[in-house]
């Protein structure tokens, strides 16, 4: 086991990465300082790994949520029916809830817990590839409202985050590509050698060899950690960690969540702005080329075939919580491996682009 | 104009009490670091100040939301329609929230500028003499949820709290004296003095003499700022505010939101307490006669009258953010002026001096 720290002052905790964690009672307990004990999961992971956690749980008392599994469930009334759960087991102050699941379970726990009484702790197991290397780590929490995605939130950190990759055994291919366009992110908004690494062992990846997804998830989690730490309220740098984002949220937004997987928007929205990053003059076509490359070979898609008019994608676009006066302001790409937020790109440049994919 | 200072390090912020405030367009645009700027008011609220503060505003962009009027109305249902509002009006992180009403108004305002896009600037602008002299200060936000009074929210502190006792002037007695139970727990629970000024000065504060509201608005805001300032996110001290408040939202809690006031419901609460304290034998009788007359010469409620069963309230007294395993922690009087936190009352006194009130 690998073990991380997001430091954070009087907020900082650990972030365990390793295999067979969810064996280990004490890795969890010890970070629990109350008698009740929630876990929301959703359908899907409850059949796999409910039974596990409830296991390393024996001597608390004990409640469970089960939410409908998807992004299209992650919403306010979503979040109403932990708040109902909570209080119809009588959860104090005092309590612990654990998000058991992916991206999204871990967003509306989180949120939950922040808002739960003003604030109870919190905890994560992600159980999904791209939880484990990016939501559960950094404590943003929320859920989308209709005109926006993750418009509604809170930044409030977990106690730990527990990632045990075993995990990632029962993760379809499509869900697990997903999460691999969050680790090429990692590589594109600021780690130039984890770019090439990634390049040489994307096919054992793909492969799903178990050391080379421990040594992802650790770098990423490494990564995410390090700009955190430095920025957690997003006022600067954490930004960079929105590589796109911005395109992908308004594709998410635009088709309909659950249509493309989160991490298959993100990739689609890397693409374009790296093609927005060459028509700028930043990088080359064959960087251009390469990020596709990659992409593809990670099984992510990269082009979008909807009908959705230009300007639609650009209103959702705006929807975004880096815009200023109107302005969206992307994240684009200096050179492979070094992001930047950019708010003098040619607007014909970001239509052209939007265009040429819809 | 008076002013004092919430010292919450970083967060810290201004609290301007006086008259005329809402004449003062530089006093309120000074806290105003964006172009766009919301209005969260209510339909009672709005006839009487929104064009007022609108006037203040005329070189902000202004978008407006006016709520219905009530306790009944404070959910995540009208909170979800802020957040709507804003995302139709486009808003950007960098914008202002302006909650102009009660303390519905303010911990719903709150709440939603702490979660939009993962917190907005806000501003109070109490209109109550319950907002201006409680829930205005100390960034306590939220909403009720259908099983407990404020379950749902966050700690989230305003950039500047403006307190303008001329809008008292349009206040209903009802929710005049609603208001002065409020002060009067401050003097109840840690200032024996100003137990002594309110005795003396009641009559003049039932008649509306302005200067004794102001000071009594300057001495409440003085003592709670004190009290927060130890202990903001309540982990001790902070707790003896709830003086009056266990027994308050149970009563608010089974006779349904909006049946009594929100201040109506301490007032009865706050003698509950009074008259725990002496069957503990920590007041005498002489003590819980005082609070009495105190809070029938400021027109409050003394009783119940309803037709709930012990147990019921008690269940409902149980919902609280204070209980521990169970436990029922209430906010008990040592002497009149100095409250504690017990858990080592006796139960039998509790239900006796429920029975007695329903």
């Amino acid at each position: 086991m690998k073990t991380l720290y997001l430091d954070l002052g009087e907020k900082s905790y650990p972030i365990y990465i390793g295999k067979g964690l969810l064996e280990q009672t004490a890795q969890l307990t010890k970070h629990i300082a109350s008698k009740q004990v929630m876990i929301v999961t959703n359908t899907t992971v409850a059949k796999l790994y409910l039974d596990k956690v409830r296991d390393l749980l024996v001597d608390f008392t004990l409640a469970e949520v089960v939410l409908p599994d998807g992004e299209q469930y992650k919403t306010l009334d979503t979040i109403n029916t932990i708040f109902t759960a909570l209080l119809e087991a009588r959860f104090e102050r005092s309590c612990t809830l654990i998000a058991l699941g992916g991206g999204v379970v871990g967003d509306m726990t989180g949120f939950a817990a922040a808002s739960y009484q003003r604030g109870v702790n919190f905890i994560q197991i992600p159980t999904t590839l791209l939880s484990q290397v990016d939501s559960s780590v950094g404590g943003k929490t929320g859920v989308n409202h209709r005109l926006g995605k993750n418009m509604i939130g809170a930044f409030y950190q977990p106690k730990c985050v527990l990632i045990d990759v075993d995990t990632l055994d029962t993760l379809d291919d499509r869900q697990y590509s997903a999460g691999l366009a969050e680790v090429i992110k990692y590589a594109l908004l600021g780690n130039a050698d984890f770019l090439c690494y990634l390049q040489n062992k994307i096919d054992g990846l793909i492969d799903r060899d178990q050391d080379l997804i421990t040594q992802i998830v650790y770098q990423s989690c490494f990564d995410k950690a390090e700009i955190v730490a430095q920025d957690e309220l997003e006022a600067g740098k954490r930004a960079l960690l929105n590589l796109g984002h911005t395109f992908g949220h308004a594709i998410e937004n635009t088709l309909g969540y659950g249509v493309y997987l989160h991490g298959e928007a993100i990739a689609v929205g890397m693409l374009m702005a790296a093609k927005l990053s060459a028509l700028e003059g930043f990088i080359g076509s064959h960087d251009v080329q390469q990020v596709k490359h990659l992409l593809q070979k990670a099984n992510l898609p990269i082009t979008i075939n909807s009908k959705i008019r230009t300007q639609d994608f650009l209103n959702a676009m705006r929807v975004d919580k880096k815009t200023i006066n109107g302005e969206i302001r992307l994240v684009l790409m200096q050179k492979l491996g070094q992001a930047f937020i950019s708010n003098t790109y040619q607007t014909n440049n970001l239509k052209q682009i939007i265009k040429d994919f819809l």
